[in-house]
């Protein structure tokens, strides 16, 4: 009976995401070269991201904001027009991209969905992120999306009530230990970390875990269905 | 039995809001009159704010993304960087602001929380309503919230469906003709619309509604209880 509910992800758990950053922050280096040296460019942006994450929160937005702000503090006097338009040019080719499904994620998700209840909790830009679900073709087979400002125990736990899941019927499935893993293992439900090649510095600001109980490591999405059986056969036995 | 869920907008209908646009696009005007006349400038703002509505959606980030568009777009050849981090901190003081609650607010919210259960749905950026729901004193009173990039009928009716609720059961409380009265009257639930002083000008772009079934208008909250007490006398006869 247990094992009802699993709850993924979205950003580079399903579809690629922290490339679209990177090669938007390839382009603002590139545009800043003829004003200064861009050598520590990536720490400083990553500073302003970071001051800003508590006004601006996560998501395209508040990155374009904290690109603008980094360019006005690093150029000298004034920067040109043209290029302030062209960061905010970057801010809408990224929330134009094609969304980019990580390999076997439409077969697995559409397999798991027709023996479990499936659910989105991701944490980002609400519209962003559902013109992103809508453009995967994925839709369909989620039963409920919650794009949440942060994902702590206490937001997973609120998720709980309203939905009136029982931990021990939920496992959520993402690619960020502090995100995605250790809020819900705190709560007594189960989660499976399937790590991204490329993860935002933010996420890896964590302490290295070696063997925490309660979760599941895998190398790639291809091998969830498999586990999510041997789980629901325990929890039945 | 029905009118059980009471579910209010939150900007310009709980608390001001409109005001700390006003006031940000009078500093800009203020700080863009170096550079340009800036006679026409609110419809210029206006025009980029309609143009990234659909990338940006609403919001401090989105308008102020947009005030940067607008002052790269009127100033010739560079804008000072000093400038630039001026309007970035525009948003910083717009999201720092405290909530003023309008009148009787309190004290309405709190009558009808002990008689039925009330809601917020809310459109704009998921991480600024949050915060501001919890400045406001009044989080404990509502049962849920939902923060929405859009309010059309079917934003309304997938609510309804995940919260389990029937149209008869509802009644939605707001400022917008266009998001908070017509899509729900559009589902057989009940509105009341109450104007707010200073309205943005995209919601003002809707023909005029002279008599339309199905929604009644309040001067001001103070009226609320009594109509909604008077609404469910009439369910019940």
């Amino acid at each position: 009976m247990p094992l009802k509910i699993i709850a993924f992800d979205a950003d580079d758990t399903l579809w690629h995401n922290e490339t679209l950053y990177h090669i938007a922050q390839d382009k603002f280096a590139r545009l800043l070269s003829k004003y200064i040296s861009t050598q520590d460019l990536g720490e400083q942006l990553y500073q302003t991201e970071t001051k800003n994450l508590a006004y601006f929160g996560y998501g395209i937005k508040s990155f374009t904001l904290s690109m603008i702000e980094t360019a006005g503090l690093l150029t000298q006097g004034c920067i040109s027009t043209a290029d302030i338009l062209e960061i905010i040019g970057f801010a809408r080719e990224m929330l134009d991209a094609p969304v980019e499904l990580l390999p076997q994620v439409h077969e697995v998700i559409s397999r798991l969905s027709a023996k479990y209840h499936l659910m989105i909790i991701t944490k980002g830009d609400l519209l962003d992120q559902n013109r992103k679900l809508e453009r995967s073709g994925l839709a369909a087979y989620f039963d409920w999306v919650e794009v949440v400002s942060d994902k702590t125990s206490q937001v997973y736990s609120n998720l709980f009530s309203v939905h009136h899941i029982l931990p021990e019927d939920f496992v959520m499935v993402g690619n960020s230990l502090r995100s995605d893993i250790l809020p819900v293992v705190a709560l007594g439900a189960q989660a499976i970390y399937i790590p991204y090649d490329l993860t935002w510095a933010h996420e890896h600001e964590i302490g290295h875990l070696s063997a925490l109980d309660g979760y599941f490591e895998l190398a790639s999405i291809d091998f969830l269905p498999e586990l999510i059986d041997s789980l629901h056969e325990i929890d039945n036995e």
